[in-house]
Formats: C-alpha cells, sequence, structure tokens
C-alpha cells in the first residue's frame, strides 16, 4: 500500500503508465512492475540507477535497460503504431543522455522518432542544412544545455510546435540546466513550450499529446 | 533601419506579425504599423502601456486598445476562421489580464477561443463540474498565478495537449511569479508545456501551432 | 560539555527530547542517548545516517535504527496514549522517507497516527475517494515534493488545520524543494503553515502541539 | 462570470468567504461585494490600496476601511463568539500593518484577540516580562521582518502551537522578507508553522482552524 | 573633495574619463565637468537621468544630452581618429538604448562605428545576409536582452573577438537581465567576453582597448 | 504602546537610543522623539525619507534634517567625547550617502571621525597615497558599491579592524548591493567584518563598540 | 614559483601567517611550511582534509592535525601571550567544528579564549544564566547555523563588540548557510560584524585586530 | 553519427578544434580523437577526468594528460607560432588548475604565454612589483577566486584588455564562483570582459582572437 496505482489515467489521459523510479526502494519498483507488467502490457521505467536496474533486472528476464537513458523496458520496444514523426534534436553530444529519455519515451508511446544532434548554434550551418528532417516531423524536441539558444533558432525557422528541454550539462555559470531553462522561456521565437530541466521523459509525453490530438482527426 | 522586420517569418512559421511593444519608442511602433498595416492586413501589438496607446491611437482611427491585455489591434478582430476550439483557464479573477492577452493573440490568430476564470485548486470542485468544456478543446491553456498547481490538476485529467503559464499575480515568497513557474515545471501530470511568467501572447501562440498542425490534416 | 541539555524544554514546552543527530560526533550521541536514557525514557534520534546508527547500536542493545527514516529510537513505541488522530498523507511513494520521520515522531510522542500514501494531484481522484479518512483527523500532515501542489487542495476540502512539508524530491528546476516550498507558501487555500524542507521531525512537533492543546480541553 | 464565488468554501472549511482584492478591478470587487453582502453577512476584503478602497466605500455606506492593514469589512466587527484566545506579537513597530492584517482577519472569523508588540530579540526583557500573556493564549502568532529570530525564541518558552509570519520590513540582505522567512523556517525550536511573507490573513486562518479544532472539542 | 579625480588614469589605462552620474548629487557632477573640461577635452558622462540632464545642460551651452543613451557630452563629437571598426549589433529594437551608449563612448574615445539593428536569432536569415558588415569590423559588440543566443551565434561565425552585451530588457523569468547574462557566460562559440547587464560603457571600453592595441602595432 | 521603548538598552549595551524610521508613521515617531527628547538627550532617526521628516521637523524647532543620509537629529551634534579615531571611506562618489549615515551615527554616538572618499581601487594609487590617515584611525569603516574589492585591499594594507559596509550602488549584476555583499564576505584578508548591505548605522555602532572597549582600557 | 609568500604582511597587518590548505597541492603545502617552519615560528594551516594532513604529518614530527577543526599546527601552541578574553560561544552542538577553528586560530595568535557551547536560542535560559562569561570578555564570537538569531539576542545583551559567524550546518531552506547568514547581516541589535559561512579563521582574526587594539593602548 | 564535426570552424573562426570531454562517453571520444588526430594535427581536449584520461591514454601513445588542467593534448606542445604575448595572473595558488587550462589552450593555439601567480589583492604590494611583466604583455588573463578583486585593479593598472575568469574555489558565500563572478561584472575599471566560471578554456580563446587579430596587423 506504498503505492497508489492511478490505474485511471491511461484511460483519462490516454498515456501508458511510466514509473518516476529516483527515490523509490528496488522492491517497491518490483512490486509496481509485477503489478502492471501482468496485463501482457510493456512498462517503462526512468530515472533508473545502474545498481538498482540490475537488481531489477534478476527478477524480469525479457527488461532491458538502457545506461545512456537510465531507463528500463518490462519487453522490448514494438514498432511505431502511430502516424505522425516527431523530431529530437540536440545541441550538443553530452546532451544525448537526455535525448535519450524522451526518444525511448516516445518510442514506447508508439511514435516514430527521428533524431538529429550535435546541431548547435555556434556552428550554425550544421543546422540549416537540415531542413528537410524538420519538415518532415509533426513536432520537434530541442535539448540544450549549454547552448539554450537552439530552441530559438529552431523555433523561428518552422512551424510545427517545439518542445525545449533545458538539459543540465554545463558548467560555473550554468547552475545545473538554470542558465539554459531561462534562456528558453525567454526566446522570442513564439510557438515554443518548456519542460522541466532534463526532462526527456515529459517533452516526449506532451509531444505524444500533440501527435495523438493530430492523429485522431486524420 | 532601426527595425528588420521579419517578413518572412509568416511564410515560414505561418503566424501573423506582433509587435512587441515594452521599450520600443512611440514613433519607431507607429512607423511599424504603419507599415505593415499598409498591406490591408490586421496586427496586433502587446505589452503596450496606456500612455503610449493614447499617442498611438491618435493615428489609426480603426485601432481597438484593450486596457486589461494591455494590448492593440490595428483594426477589429474577425471572426474564427481556423476549427478546433482552444480553452483558456485561469485560476484565480487577478489573473485575468494574462488569459485577455492570450484570448486576443488567439482570436487574432484566427482561432476558436473558450474560457473558465477562477476555477483554483483551492475549490476543486469549481474545476471537477467543468468536464465538457474542456473535452471540447483541442488544446487547454491554463493561467495561474498563486495556485500554478492547477496546472498539475488539468494535465492530469485530460489527454489534450497543455500549455501552463505561469503569472506574476501573488505576493512575499511569490517572487514575481518564480513560484509559479517552479511548480508549472515540475508537476508529475505529463503532456504539459510552460512558457514564460504572463506570457499570455507565448502561450496563445503554442496553441496555435498546435491547432493548426491538426487543421492541416483534416 | 560539548551539550548543554535543556532538561527544562519538557517542562516548559510539554515535549519529549529528540537528538537532531546530522553533525554530531558518533561518541558524543552515545554520551547524550546514555544521559537521557537512564531516567528510564525513551529517546529520539534524526537525521542519522546508517554508518553512525551501526557504531551506536552496539551500545544500546534495545535501540531500533528505522533505515527509511534515518532515525533512532533507544526502546520500541508504546502504544498511543493520547486521543485525536493526526492524518499523514504524501503525493509520491518518493516523498516516504520524510512521511517516515513525522510517523516516528509522531507516535513516539505518543499519538494516534493515520497514513494515505501515493495521493498526488495528477490523479485527483485518489485524492478524492479518500474524504472519510481526512474527516477522522484532528490534524492533517501533507508531505510533497514535486507535487507541493497537494497541500492547497488538501487545504480547500477540509476544515482541520493542515501542515505541509515539502519534501527535496525532484529534479531540474526542483532546486532540493525550493519549488515545492513556495508553492506550499503561495497556495490561496487558507490554514497552512509550512515547515522546511524536509523536516518530518517539525510537522509531527507542531501536529503534536495542537493536538495536546485539543486533548487538554477534553 | 469572471469570478466563480465558492459558497461552499464555508460549509468545507467552516471558513468565512475573504476577498484577495490585490490585482482585481474595482467593479469585480463591488460586484463581488454586493453579491456576498446580501445574505447579510460580513465580508472581508484584504491586500486592498486605499485608491480603490475610496471608490469601493462609495457603495457601501456601513463599510470600514483600515489604512494601516489595508483591509475593508462591509459591516463593524462584532463581539468574539469563539471562546479560546489568540495573542499576536511583532518584533519591531514596523511590523504593525502585517499584525493587523491579521488582527482583523481573526476577530472576523469570531475570535478573541491579544496583541503584544515591539518585543523584539535585541531587547530579549521585554519578551520574558511577558509570560503571562503568553500563557493565556490558545496560540500564538509572531510577526517579524528585521528579527525572525523572534519565533525560535517564543517557540521554546511556550507550550502552544506558533505560527510565524516574515514581513517584508527592512532592507539591503533582507530581500523582501526572505531573510525572515528562512530564518523562521530553519529555527531549532519545534511546534511552529510559517506562512507566506507579509501573509497576516493567512496566519490568522490557521490559527483560526487551530482554536475551531479545540472549542469543537469543549 | 567628494570626488577624487583619477587624472593618472588617461596615462596608466589610455582611456579618456568618463563621469558615471548615477547616484551622484547634480551639483557634485558640474563641478567635476568644470574641473575636466577646463583642460578643452571633451568629457562624457554616463547613466544620467532627463531631469538631472536638464540641471546641468543650463551650465554648458555646447554640451548635448542623448536621451536615448542616457548619456552626456560636453562638446560635440569629432570624427572618428582610430583606424580599426567597431561593429555594434542588437537582437531587438528594446536594446538600442544599450547600443546607444555603447556607440557614444566608443565614438567618444575616437573609434569608427558599425551598427545593424534588430537581428535576433528567431529569424537568423537577417543576420545571416550581413556577413560583409561583420567581415570588416576589428571587434563586434553584441548587445542582446530577450534572446542572449545571438552572442553564440555570431561568436560561431566570426574570428574577430566578439564582446557580449546582456540588457534588462524583457520580462518574467528574464529577472532583469540575469537570462541573458547566463546565456551569454554559457555560450559554446568561443573567442567571447561578457561585460556587466546593461553596460554599454564596458563594452566600448574593451573594444577600444583592443581596438588600440592593435592600431598600436600598425 | 505600540512602541515598547527599550530604556535599559543603553545600560546594557552603552549604546545611544537610534530610532529606525523607515515603515513607522509619522506620529508614531513624533510621539517616540517626545518622549526620547525630554530627557534632554540627543536623539538619532536613521532611514527617514524628506516628506517624513518635513511632518517631524514642524514639531522640533531644533531638529535638523540630513537629506543625503536620511537621517534626523533632535539637536545639533556636540564636539567629540571619546578619544580614537574612526575613518570612514568609500570606494565611489556614490557611496556617500551610507557614508554619511556612518559618520552621523559615529558622531551622534560621540566619536571623531575622518573621512576618505572616490579611492575605489580601479585607481589604487589614490589609496596607497593615503597611508597616514589609515594609520591615524583605530577602525576603519571601507563603503563601497561597484568595488566591494576595496575592503580587501585596506584589509591586506592594516593591522586595525575593518569594517566593511556593501552599498546597493551600481547595476545589474550588482543586484541591490548583492554582488558588493558577497565580494566583502570572501575576502581573504583578515580582520573584516561585514554589516547589512547600506547599513551605515550598524558599521557606526561596531566601530563604537571596539573604540569604547579601547577607551576603557585608557 | 607557485607561491609568493607574502612575508611583509606579518608587518603590515601584524598578524601571524595562516596557509589556507583547500585546493592546494599536498607538496605545495609541505614546501610552503618547510619554508615558513625555517624560521622557528609555530604555522597553522587550515581547511585541511583528513587524508592530505596524513602525508603532510609524516614530514613534520612535531605537527598536530585536529580533525574538528581539519587544522594543522607545525608545533604545539604556547601559552596565550595577549591580554584581554575572547569568548566564543556556539548554538549547537553540530556548530562545534567552526568554533573549533576560530579557537586554534585565536590560542594560534596569542589569545586567551573562553567557550560556551550549545546556548541555542530556542531554549534562552541556558544563555541568560551565562552572564558572568560574556562580561568577562573584550570580543564575543558567536557561531550558529540553524539558530542565527543567536547573535541578535547576543548582541541585544552585551556591549562588546559581537563578531557573527554563520555556519552551513542545517538542511532544506537552510542553502549551506545562506539562512544564517542573511538572518545575522538583518539583526536589529547593533554592534555585530558578519564573516564569511563557516569562516571560524576570519572571526578569529577579527576578533584579534579588536583584542591587539585594546592591548596597544594598555 | 552522435558528433557532427564541425571542421569549417577552424576556417570560419580561425580556431584549432577543442573537445569539451565532460559528458561524453569514452568511446566517443576516442573516436573523435582518431577522426581529428588522422590529419596529423594536434588536438585538446578539455574538463577530462583522471578515470576517462587513463582510458583513452591506452589507445594514443603519444597522448599527454595534464593532471591539473584536467587537460589530454593528442601531442606535445609544439613551439609558440604567433608573436605578441599573453600573461596569465592568479590571485591564489588554489586558482592554478583552471591557470593552467589557460595556459595549455594558449600555448595549443600557438601562443607565447607569461605566468604571474599568487598576487590577490590582500597584499596589494606583491602585484604592483611586477608592473614589467604586465607592460611586455597584448592581452592579461586574470584568474581568481576568493578575491575577484585582482580584475579591477589589474584592469586599472593597464592600457591592455584584461579577461576575468572567476574560478569556484572559495567558500561558504563563494557559492560556487558567483561571488567572484559577480564582483568581475561589476567593477568600476573598463576594459575588461569576463567569462564563464572556470573557463580557462573560454579565456584563452578570447585572448587568441585578440593577439591573432593584432598580429593580422603587423
Ligand atoms: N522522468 C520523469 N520525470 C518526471 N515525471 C515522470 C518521469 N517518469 C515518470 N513520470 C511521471 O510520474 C508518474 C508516476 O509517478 P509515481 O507514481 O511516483 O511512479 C508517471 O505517470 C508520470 O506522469
Ligand atoms: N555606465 C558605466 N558603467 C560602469 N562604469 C562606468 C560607467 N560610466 C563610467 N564608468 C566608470 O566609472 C569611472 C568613474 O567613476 P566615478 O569616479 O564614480 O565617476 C570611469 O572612469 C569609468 O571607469
Ligand atoms: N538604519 C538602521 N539600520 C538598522 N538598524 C537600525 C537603524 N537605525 C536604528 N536601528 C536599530 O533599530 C533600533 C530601534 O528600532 P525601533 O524600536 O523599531 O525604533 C535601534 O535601537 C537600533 O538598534
Ligand atoms: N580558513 C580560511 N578562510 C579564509 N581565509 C583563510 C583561511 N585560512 C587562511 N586564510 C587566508 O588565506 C591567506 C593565505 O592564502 P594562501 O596564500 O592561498 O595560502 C592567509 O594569510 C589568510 O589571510
Ligand atoms: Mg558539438
Ligand atoms: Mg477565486
Ligand atoms: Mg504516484
Ligand atoms: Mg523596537
Ligand atoms: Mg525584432
Ligand atoms: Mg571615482
Ligand atoms: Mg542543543
Ligand atoms: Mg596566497
Amino acid at each position: 500500500d506504498f503505492a497508489r496505482l492511478d490505474h485511471h489515467r491511461a484511460l483519462r489521459t490516454g498515456q501508458a503508465e511510466v514509473i518516476f523510479c529516483q527515490g523509490k526502494q528496488p522492491d517497491h519498483i518490483i512490486s509496481i512492475l509485477k503489478h502492471l507488467g501482468e496485463k501482457d502490457q510493456n512498462v517503462l521505467g526512468t530515472r533508473l540507477d545502474p545498481q538498482t536496474a540490475e537488481l531489477i533486472l534478476a527478477h524480469f528476464p525479457d527488461a532491458i535497460y538502457d545506461r545512456l537513458a537510465r531507463c528500463l523496458l518490462l519487453r522490448p520496444l514494438s514498432e511505431p503504431t502511430i502516424p505522425g514523426k516527431i523530431l529530437i534534436m540536440t545541441a550538443g553530444t553530452a546532451d544525448l543522455a537526455v535525448a535519450q529519455e524522451a526518444w525511448l519515451t516516445a518510442r514506447y508511446m508508439g511514435h516514430d522518432v527521428d533524431t538529429l544532434f550535435d546541431v548547435g548554434v555556434a556552428g550554425i550551418h550544421r543546422l540549416l542544412g537540415q531542413r528537410e528532417l524538420m519538415d518532415q516531423a509533426e513536432v520537434i524536441i530541442v535539448v540544450a544545455g549549454m547552448e539554450g539558444a537552439l530552441a530559438s533558432v529552431v523555433g523561428g525557422l518552422v512551424e510545427q510546435p517545439v518542445i525545449a528541454v533545458p538539459t543540465s550539462v554545463g558548467y560555473g555559470a550554468h547552475f545545473q540546466g538554470l542558465a539554459a531553462l531561462l534562456s528558453m522561456l525567454n526566446t522570442c521565437a513564439s510557438g515554443i513550450g518548456v519542460v522541466n530541466i532534463d526532462n526527456g521523459f515529459g517533452a516526449a509525453s506532451l509531444a505524444s499529446a500533440i501527435v495523438r490530438r493530430i492523429t485522431r482527426h486524420q
């Protein structure tokens, strides 16, 4: 009775259950996974450290742990089922971990995902040469730490909704992602929504809500 | 040559031109308005104080100034042309000014907008009784200052994308909207994107980008 | 002579002695415990890390260490002696550690405690279905990290005093509990008092002061 | 329809309606007051500036505006009806405005209130000489800006619940009340709950919830 | 004797005297100007409000006050005498005031200055079309408030030293220029130095030191 | 009974009474002044704005208001009575107001005060040329806003105790004196104590306590 | 040549050399100690972690490492040589480490030191019963983390200069000592100077400067 | 495809490629180094921890790892090729690590570098005695943590451009370099540009851009 599972949320919000593992005891996570996994559905666990992951994997032979994203899946990902592409971009290679959490979440939720990495604004031509990839997406997720600016530049180039994810990658006056967060919130380009620092999961959830809305009307 | 108008942005991003008036000289604003207004299109000016508005209204007989939203329109609003409702909710009556900026922007961009005011979480039944209005919207904008919590509650109830606008309404440890901003960024409910404090314009722009994307597929 | 025990505080404030162990040397803690334990009374130590706890347990065969709450008791808890229930609620399962510190403190002070875990506002129906439990309490303690909003929602539902405990559970723009703290301080619901981030002990002390006041008049 | 009055809150939470006037249009306030005042009940409006107050007083001949507290009452206060004293203390004379808001709110809610002003810790004997007044109260509200320390000192002297209200009175590194807020949250004395900076209303509401709870059992 | 003029600084640092007027009494400023002006040299006063400027202009018939820059010059500017262009860019029209302080300071120090306004990154093509102007400069000053990102983009395009000036133009989570400052300090593009928020004077001084160093070697 | 005058403080702490006027009602100040002035002693009021000062001066024909320091004295200053010089230094002319509050307070308390203004570290020779003045003082007060560095430099030059007063003079990343405060607290030079931002009164009080201590032993 | 020893500082400021070890390489520290120790004088090293201390002790047979204070002395302390007592007080037992750094520094500088521990304001009588100890001191150092309030209370009781040292002991909204720092800077009691968080060394240095000044006049 | 190398940047900005290693996977770094190293050019990697460095060194026999600077070079440094000296100064010996990163970067970019360590302002004569070294430099880099003041003092002494690097060395109210950063941004001395906290690399890059500009004109 430490966890009051919200089985109705899927019905209410149309979203599959995702477990936030940070701060939970290993045996709590295992019992939640067992409970949810019974219905033959896949389950995603986020913010899971490698040590705890190892303890958990011992109980679920089919489960997969992604070290970069620090995420666990009870079963392998299936093919995308929802039409409409989500594009995930990063400014630097050091933002990859957060991008990977977003990628896994979006794929887990049934979406088709494209990626475009290391296109920071300090070398703007790398971005401008990738117009086509942007045009093919329904929604664009921009993940950036030291170059929060990337979200503004993208927002000024495209008509699609843009979801900006500040990352904690940086140092000094970066203040664990605060600099990127503020930079993204203040952008002059419109059509941009921001999620919490390092919240790849949240960005993918919002992207999913948008794409599912589009699909529903097709 | 103080303003380098971005005439292509409408083409690139599909969004009508909106002038950010704060910090601009009155005559600059007038000359931009004249220039843009020539093409017989309507123009929206945001963050315009009443004193400057008065100076400007003297030059444009058909222009309208909305004191609550602190916005100016060169011509009256036309009827909505884009299908798909946007719902704007506020937690308190003191959040109305920001909601009104969002309303004007969305209507100016051609959208159909519903409103639901004063449904703060301290009286949660007021919100729960309005399920139908939420169900009819394609996107929901939640405007809240002292009760940033409203965004989480709404995000946990609906499947639509939710855009959260923290407002600077409050006092003490509210720190000009910082408390609401942080509260909205940290919510556990998924499918929520946050814009800058008091940025009704930005929320409507993002809502518009989402709704136009949906419409495009119809 | 490093510790000037305040033997009169129990008389003055009606509260049993509790040792704040963080930052104290193990042998200091042991000698304080010995001194206080002599009078055959139970003693509670809070914010005690597992390594130090082990050193201490070696000297006190009857002592119990609670890993989740990071608290030590010199002797087992006795049955509640003071009438009037305290209800402890948490928003997420990751807030359990702080709730447990509150639970132990309240029980140690002689109170009867109910619990209600994982009722975050992102799934508001989980909370609304627990009306009865709330009605039976004299005071309600709300423990929440990522969803500080829970305190407002509860505060708007009940007539009892509510004590809000922000927790440091979260990440990114959570800033080690600051987001939850600010959110709780700014709530529109009235009848809410806030204690320090992660201060389960303080919440239980305040709840105890209130309940003992009620009892005194019975 | 700008205000969704929460008529049930009185039933749910046992508290009389209080209007937060800051940020509301004068005519909105007038129409809310008219609506609520019809039922022959008194109404309290807080955070009302003198200019707006004047506009409002013109419509309500019996209303009273308290300049110090910046509060308005539709009708004069009646005699206290609920047994159990609330004591309001201030550290400096400059904290009087916030104390007065608390006083008015508590009296409006039917309580009997004692006051003790200018007993800052820089002259601790002024406080120690007032033991009796403290002993007679069921709850103590401590209002302090430059001397947030007062809350700790009082909390260590009494067994009653203490409600601490930081004020924005101060300068420099006071940061509009942040220094007092942090000081109060970190106190070692137990049995203290903190409300928002300058929130005299909130302190009185919590005191009222506690005293009504005590009364209910008598 | 309230001001200890640093006559040697010009010798030591090669820079003309500039008076920081904010917070100085009008008669103090007048007497400093008189003293410095005697040697037939021009003097620049920065951060001077219009009211004080008016009082001062009454004593100096040849002086000029620039309302936008809030600066005063004792005599008209002479033609540039030092070879090597400084380019001043702004992201938005609202950043003009700070750019103008930089322009005046650079011109006052004898430099040749080009300008390029309103080339924010939300419309990146406006910037890319101005390559030639950038190529002609020895140093580039980038002034930006809501789009601190501009400094990174420029820094990644050019080989010249770039001086970034964050401005306080913005709102909400802009925190009076903090967002732009942090964004500029965290940029990945190298070859960028940052000065204080709104410090157009400081940017021009640094540009001047660099250009004079280049000139010295010619 | 709004003010609980602390008549014993003079006895306890050896300090004359000083009234902190900010946030006090004019008539409160007048009645306190009347009360204290009766005993034929002089009284100092600090942080008094010019408007309120005018109201007060009408009641006290011998009182003097110092606009720069924003202080009021009930009677003219008498000659210094306590041996031992206090030296007050400022970094910029804009720090004069705070220095003046310190000067008045020190003189009011009976001390002999030297001053040395505008010796900021950006022109370090101005400071080094004033060695003699420093050598003659028992205590040195350093007042600085934009150049908090001055306190370190002085602290490294002298053997006397140094009292550092950060001022709110500055802009941008000065954050109302925070930059100067932090700079002063972090200095490597030893023998420096810091008081609140703009607290000229506090600096003089500490200087006075030190000098009286020295005198007492003579 | 990595360290430019300031041999003249002792002459200039009258203070013995103290090495700040944090961030220095072990061999650097060893060579500085060797160099300074040659002149047969004692040397104090502060902020030295136990691992590095062990490496260093191997080279200096007479050196002593104090684990609590994290300080090293090249030779044992000699008896106090300067008349005039310094009293060091702490609010909690957890503030002992910082107090110990102050104690060692003061003793190393030749002073006579009294101590009074664990007299936090939550139990004010513990403090009031120690009047005599306070009266015997020339200067009082108050070390406090969770109860920054202690400095105000002491400042209001005594006529001696008070030096306040905020400590980083605490949690949650304590923000590593910021709460205590702000609380101490804002106190209304006068005659208090504040040093950096955890800076026991700095407090002792200032106390020493004051006491030596007093002595010099005897 | 995780890294989109910006081969043109060298052409565009004239700067050699430098790899920011923090947050990158070891094998990513190895493959980037292999790719860049093929062209027989040297490569610099910054912010590389010792553990990862060891893994990498195993693949590159000629590579060198500098533990102090936490930097790796693929091949030994060659002799300086660009005329014009860069002087790197530090305030304390604990700022050496950051100075070393700047030194390595400048040398790697082909510059001639002088150094001057441990000349903090608390002993200002150490600095004043080194005038000649300053005079010989084209640009001066000032690295300082606890004594951010050093940048102002140097800026007021020389005519060369000064680049200030705040370091995270310090404690308490230093806030990981924030105090030094703010101090440097607020200096009154002109001709100073600031880079991110601990960003030795960025300082050297800017110095290089300036020196190459000077050289180009020779
Ligand atoms: N990485 C994440 N960041 C933020 N929220 C998350 C994350 N992963 C899951 N969640 C949310 O947390 C909810 C579950 O929280 P819990 O009940 O504590 O397991 C999920 O339904 C999501 O809404
Ligand atoms: N707008 C400005 N911002 C920062 N520093 C300035 C500004 N204007 C002038 N200064 C500096 O302040 C010095 C003069 O300060 P003061 O002696 O107070 O007039 C000048 O020599 C400049 O170095
Ligand atoms: N400018 C000032 N800043 C801080 N404290 C002050 C100031 N002026 C007076 N005080 C203190 O405030 C006390 C009086 O406070 P009050 O009782 O509110 O008038 C005096 O005894 C001083 O200790
Ligand atoms: N714990 C400490 N905190 C702050 N400053 C210190 C400390 N210990 C020594 N110092 C100062 O640092 C100087 C030595 O710095 P350094 O040259 O880096 O060894 C000493 O002379 C003291 O002024
Ligand atoms: Mg890259
Ligand atoms: Mg309402
Ligand atoms: Mg949950
Ligand atoms: Mg008082
Ligand atoms: Mg523009
Ligand atoms: Mg000056
Ligand atoms: Mg204790
Ligand atoms: Mg040194």
